[in-house]
């Protein structure tokens, strides 16, 4: 029977990314089914008491040419938003408000907000710059905006954060299979081990 | 040409000594030579603003089943000594007074004692157990509590301290190939790949 992969994760993590390109592989080798989990990595670190590794600036430096291995090793470009670590408030309401509203459309929205910001450096930011990597995308912005506004979306951002935190995440990507936890675009192969044992 | 894989370690971190236990594999597989620094990590976290990842417990929740999946895919036993995370200052000026004195008995020292404490969890803060684990790895304890206390061997365990801080060392285990810095026992395919380019 094919296993649930539960996927956690913030636009404002470029660990998060490497993962989100490597996802489908992972998928397609062990048959499992994925359950996007969209949460404000902000709250959480506060929560559990963490920080962005980028606040230790020896750590910082190390994890910069860390994920640019990682990024070699998988093919995938990886460079930073101007501002990078960003707040992605408004983008992550507008991800799980098209898991709520517009299901089909979560994936391609996810996509192209993970390209922009750590495929081409998008200054997201920007309103303009933000308006025109939706639309390039096939979103309208203004629907978006309202989408980040609705009072739904934002409780339900809220929850997932909260869940979060209660099942111990304590950064990102974290990957649950039942209530084993992984945390890390580099426990990837671990995951998939678990997804097929 | 061979290369040389420096490997930054301290006897109270566990993801050390999964590194020390997979080392000699990565050493067959790429003909590298190895330098042993031997450092102290709490200074090392103090120095750079950072902490033991057990200082946030859902990290240090999630840590222990993360270095369990290691250890089980290496078939290297792991358990944790009473007091765990434990003062290893004697235990490094021992390290490399040995290097120092009598570097033959270096490697048979560091894995009696990473053994005593990871794969037979001992508690090494007493006395007699300490005195036990030397004796039955052939040390004479009296000579190794002399070793602790001589001046030249605290100030190499300082140097390589100050050392390791100003290379960006922030945990251990640290690896250099020449001024590539790789961190945690989870990064050896990373070094095995720089020391064979």
């Amino acid at each position: 029977m094919s296993k649930l992969l539960e996927f956690w994760f913030d636009l404002g993590s470029p660990a998060a990314y490497l993962a989100w390109k490597r996802l489908p592989k992972v998928l397609a080798q062990t048959g499992a089914s994925v359950a996007y989990k969209p949460m404000l990595l902000g709250a959480v670190f506060k929560a559990q008491g963490n920080a962005s590794p980028v606040t230790i600036p020896a750590k910082g430096k190390w994890l910069l040419g860390d994920l640019a291995r990682y990024a070699r090793r998988d093919g995938v470009p990886l460079a930073y938003p101007p501002g990078f670590p960003i707040n992605t408030l408004a983008l992550m309401r507008c991800a799980i408000g098209l898991q709520m509203r517009n299901p089909v459309r979560f994936v391609p929205y996810v996509d192209a907000m993970y390209d922009a910001l750590y495929g081409e450096a998008r200054d997201l930011r920007d309103e303009k710059v933000l308006a025109a990597a939706l639309a390039a995308a096939g979103f309208d912005p203004a629907e978006m905006i309202a989408l980040a506004s609705d009072a739904e979306v934002k409780q339900a951002l809220i929850r997932n954060t909260e869940e979060a935190v209660s099942r111990g995440v304590f950064g990102a990507p974290v990957f649950f299979v039942g209530e084993e936890m992984f945390w890390g675009q580099d426990r990837m192969d671990f995951v998939a081990e678990a997804l097929t044992a």
